[in-house]
């Protein structure tokens, strides 16, 4: 049993972007398990650990950490030898490719995609009502994005060149629930580029092992 | 004359966070205009150097990049010895932590702060209508996340610690309009361990500096 430690569950993106970083870099964790919907993340021993009462939290030894992405770049930097060696990218520009990707994830495709995913999938699961303009917009937001990447992955294998990195890892959660469990997966799919990436990063044993993993009840 | 460029007009908070970036690290920069209310940030010869048409783009040599963020950590990562050497922060741990709060800027504090400024600094100039209930929004979501850093910041003098560092940095920009260009500047320094924090990282030399930069007219 390995030091490393998540907390939270996998059918959360945040969480699932950790553990899927962990699989291809072979790292040994233990997951354990916070109730959102008892409210175990807004809990005074989990501010503690994650203090804005957010899903993933992650310990290795004595070092705490939060931030999904800040996280997966510290398994890549504390592990460098392991499993997937090319996640980080390689050289100084090499790096700064991938994080820029990573950036381009969390600044320009994360915001639009979740609003959906929250939209389509989890206000109908929570009974909440949803938001017909809010879908529109983010849906439009969300085209133009990917309209860049269809470009983009038309000059290369992956986002950030010949190799497959932190960058399109980053964004298998939310791309899989609009391909998985929305009507909009077309979106990613009926793109040449982005279709044919998302075919081949979808289907990684690392990310079949976290789409199982999400598939298990919440704790 | 250095070989680094940066694309863009200073009153950009993106740019902002580069110049700001570049100043600390004490690397020689040309600064290439940028027009965005005659769209040149939307022009052909632009989107490839930055295909989502957004400033700043950046370029050392035959290396092009985007993404603030990702900028400025290359820019500690090529400039190791060079100005300000404890803004990646040091160690592993030391890095993750700087990193951590980056992305706690980028995830936490942009959203709100970016939606507040442009609702009571940008709308206004361009005469939009500006958005009573996105303004309330974004302040009780800023108020909230300000809270965590005051805590923070009453346990360090900095977020990720002893030194200041690139996640201090991150955040000058959207803070210096809070501050000086809106009547919300309380909401910062009204909280006593932020207001300290904030008094201490916007009066270093490199952020006067570059608020100068910014006073300049768009070119
Ligand atoms: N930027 C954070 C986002 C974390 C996040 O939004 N987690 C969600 C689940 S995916 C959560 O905890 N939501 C509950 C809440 O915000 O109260 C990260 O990447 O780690
Ligand atoms: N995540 C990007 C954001 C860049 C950004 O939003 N730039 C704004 C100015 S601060 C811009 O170019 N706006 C014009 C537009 O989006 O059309 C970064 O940090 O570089």
């Amino acid at each position: 049993m390995g030091s490393v430690k998540v907390y939270g569950p996998p059918m959360s993106t945040a969480v699932s972007r950790v553990l899927a970083c962990l699989l291809e870099k072979e790292v040994e964790f233990q997951l354990l398990p916070i109730n959102l919907s008892k409210g175990q993340h807004k809990s005074p021993d989990f501010l503690k650990l994650q203090p804005f009462g957010q899903v993933p939290a992650f310990q290795d030894d004595s070092t705490t950490l939060f931030e999904s992405r800040a996280i997966c770049r510290y398994i890549c930097d504390k592990f460098p030898a392991q499993g997937n060696k090319s996640l980080m990218g390689s050289g100084q520009v090499g790096r700064a490719l991938v994080d820029q990707w990573v950036e381009a994830e969390a600044q320009s495709f994360n915001p639009p995609s979740s609003a959906l995913i929250f939209q389509l999938v989890f206000a109908p699961s929570m009974r909440l009502k949803t938001d017909p303009a809010a879908i529109r917009e983010s849906e439009a937001k969300l085209k133009k994005v990917l309209d860049v990447y269809d470009r983009r992955l038309g000059e290369c294998r992956f986002l950030a060149g010949d190799e497959f990195s932190l960058a399109d890892l980053s964004h298998l959660p939310n791309a899989h629930y609009l391909v998985t469990a929305t009507d909009r997966g077309h979106i990613l799919t009926s793109r040449k580029n982005v279709g044919r990436w998302w075919e081949e990063i979808s289907t990684r044993p690392s990310w079949k092992k976290v789409a199982e993993m999400r598939k298990a009840p919440l704790a």
